[in-house]
């Protein structure tokens, strides 16, 4: 190599897509701190303390609650592959990206895979899938809490009680959810969660928190065969943050620190305030994108308040109304997937990214750039529409 | 939770265990940069200078060069998961806990294991390889070049040669090895080799460089089923990677600027510069741990630079020596594993650690505690013989 490439200096964004969001400064702060051993009796003591913190936000008692060392994607095999043993009838509820992809890894755990489909921006309803559990008789059953690829939000405390009522256990997709709406481990008896650092939780993407029950527990232990993954088996990476601390893989130290520093702002905040922010800057957004005519892609009364999947305007060019607003004013908005490319933007207020200025600005940059490409409406309405709800809601 | 645990404040610690070793400052400062998001221009930009560096560290032109975001069993599981299909022949030299994992890993992925082993601390002939590709006749052999576990360097030049002319193909373990000693992924013409952050790199945990020979990625494209691990997929990983930037998973971006700038450190010092660094310091602490007694558990002419397994003197208490180097130096130094627990202690001079003040203190404050413990040596004279080298290298 002739010439080294320069340092990393990245431009300085404003997260507001599908994730990672904005990353809190005592977060990114907290990641730089200097790094220990991962049998340093003081890691060991913060990977107890980010375990108890885990568990208040998941709101579970779970023993199993602990960050799998990979991205969110991680966590959502780790769940899929300890819980599914070749063979086992699974059941997958698809109504966007990442319900098709557990379809993909429960095929690939060895999993007798049906799945029940809505379409884009739509979620499920108990009896469709109590219609399901009857037919297909499953062991396990998957669905997703908050599909980031559709901004749906899938009621799920009746889908719950359905699926153990049917006997069998039900992996939860709390990726886009942990932090941002009320994820309830305990209530609702779910038997795997899984989640991401880079979405509510203000945090680096780079670690997974997941929570399995004692049921859940019980079934991986008494397995068949091993599990597929030696990375991502459970019942080894349980034996390096329980008590035991049995050597498996070197954790990723820092980011253990950053995610520490993440809940503690969450429980600093408190849950339900940390809610509540989240659904009013939604209303706001949602007050103001209205109020230039733009409208959501989700199903009326299940929009996420952290993930706004709202249509392109007719006659507005998707993409270079997104780069102009990451050149022109440093905003990233996600664009759609698969069944929503080219027609629908992901507009995400998640964690410290849901922020009044954020929504402020966003509206004012979107009605210059829809002005610029003719869009028609009156100037200034969307900022007033969404100050109207910051008003209101003082 | 009634009351939150205080922020993150690790102690300071010089790190001379296994890993995680000493991260350079630099490589610490630009972990914290500002997040950008994964289809970031900025971000695209970042992953392509990495690939690039990477293949130079690696020395390589294999196109299929990228860190996966986990670990480095993340990375080690990816080569073996993608290079081996359910009922292939899989040769796996055993020498140590890594070879060990390789079995672990190639059975879940289906193989049909073959074991050569070698006591602890030693390494493996060319004869005995050869012996085994004969019998064996396997499709995949799988080897480690530098064993964390007994700091043992395995000569590979011979054995890959052998392991071609045979028709295999060869997975290296360069976790430990990558940039403390010469990794020559071309000349040696390897199919796959993995890698972890927190070793020679002076980086944080938490990504795992790998790399594929084009014959590697042609078997991976022409297998008959599916990888059993879709985080772990590298034909779907490579396609975030590559030019078509595909959705797979969000990486973990800070992670990476921390690597770009490991990379950078290396590549600025300069390979062969790098590695006669990590023999000098290797040296200096070989004296002086021979001027009080202190003998290595490796193969002599096989010792790794970089991780130094060495006998711990008769009547010599481990734990309370590396506790107190612990809690009196803030040194950590690692135990033995397996065979080697409660005899062998492993210290690290690996990338930013392998420091001539490192190696001074540590042999200072191993003097003091094994005066305590009463173990007979002329008082002074390890830091005398390691000035000694360094003098005599000047």
């Amino acid at each position: 190599m002739n010439v080294l490439p320069p340092t990393v200096t990245p431009p300085v964004r404003t997260l507001m897509g599908p994730g990672p969001s904005d990353i809190h400064p005592r977060v990114l702060a907290t990641l730089a701190r200097p790094t220990v051993g991962h049998m340093d009796p003081y890691y060991l003591q913060i990977m107890d303390e980010l375990q108890s913190m885990l568990r208040e936000v998941f709101r579970t008692k779970n023993r199993l609650t602990m960050a799998i060392s990979g991205t969110g994607s991680a966590g959502q095999e780790a769940t899929v592959l300890n819980l599914i043993e070749p063979g086992d009838r699974v059941l997958v509820c698809v109504n966007g990206v990442f319900g098709g992809r557990l379809v993909d890894m429960a095929e690939r755990a060895g999993g007798e895979v049906t799945t029940i489909e809505r379409p884009w921006g739509e979620v499920f309803t108990v009896v469709e899938v109590k219609e399901a559990l009857a037919r297909v008789k499953p062991k396990v059953v998957a669905i997703v809490l908050a599909e980031t690829s559709t901004g749906a939000w899938q009621p799920i405390e009746k889908i719950a009680a359905a699926v153990r009522d049917a006997g069998a256990m039900l992996i939860l997709d709390t990726v886009t959810a942990l932090g941002g709406i009320p994820v309830e481990i305990d209530k609702w008896q779910i038997d795997a969660a899984y989640s991401g650092t880079q979405k509510c939780l203000s945090c680096p993407p780079g670690l997974a928190p997941v929570s399995f029950s004692d049921r859940a527990v019980d079934k991986i232990l008494k397995r068949r065969e091993k599990v597929r993954s030696w990375y991502l088996d459970v019942s080894l990476i349980a034996n390096y943050w329980g008590g035991d601390r049995v050597y498996h893989h070197t954790a990723p130290i820092n980011m253990t620190y950053a995610l520490h520093e993440a809940l503690r702002l969450v429980l600093e905040e408190g849950l339900e305030a940390c809610f509540a922010r989240h659904r009013r800057n939604h209303e706001a957004l949602k007050a103001g994108l209205a109020a230039i005519g733009i409208d959501y892609a989700t199903q009326p009364g299940h929009a996420l308040p952290q993930l706004n999947a709202v249509r392109i305007p007719p006659g507005i060019d998707d993409a270079s109304v997104r780069n102009a607003l990451l050149e022109r004013f440093g905003i990233e908005i996600g664009a759609g997937l698969g069944a929503f490319n080219g027609t629908v933007w992901r507009i995400g207020l998640m964690g410290y990214a849901s922020r009044h200025t954020n929504v402020l600005v966003l509206l004012a940059a979107l009605e210059q750039l829809l002005a610029e490409q003719g869009h028609q409406f009156e100037h200034g309405a969307a900022v007033a529409a969404a100050n109207a709800v910051y008003r209101d809601r003082k």
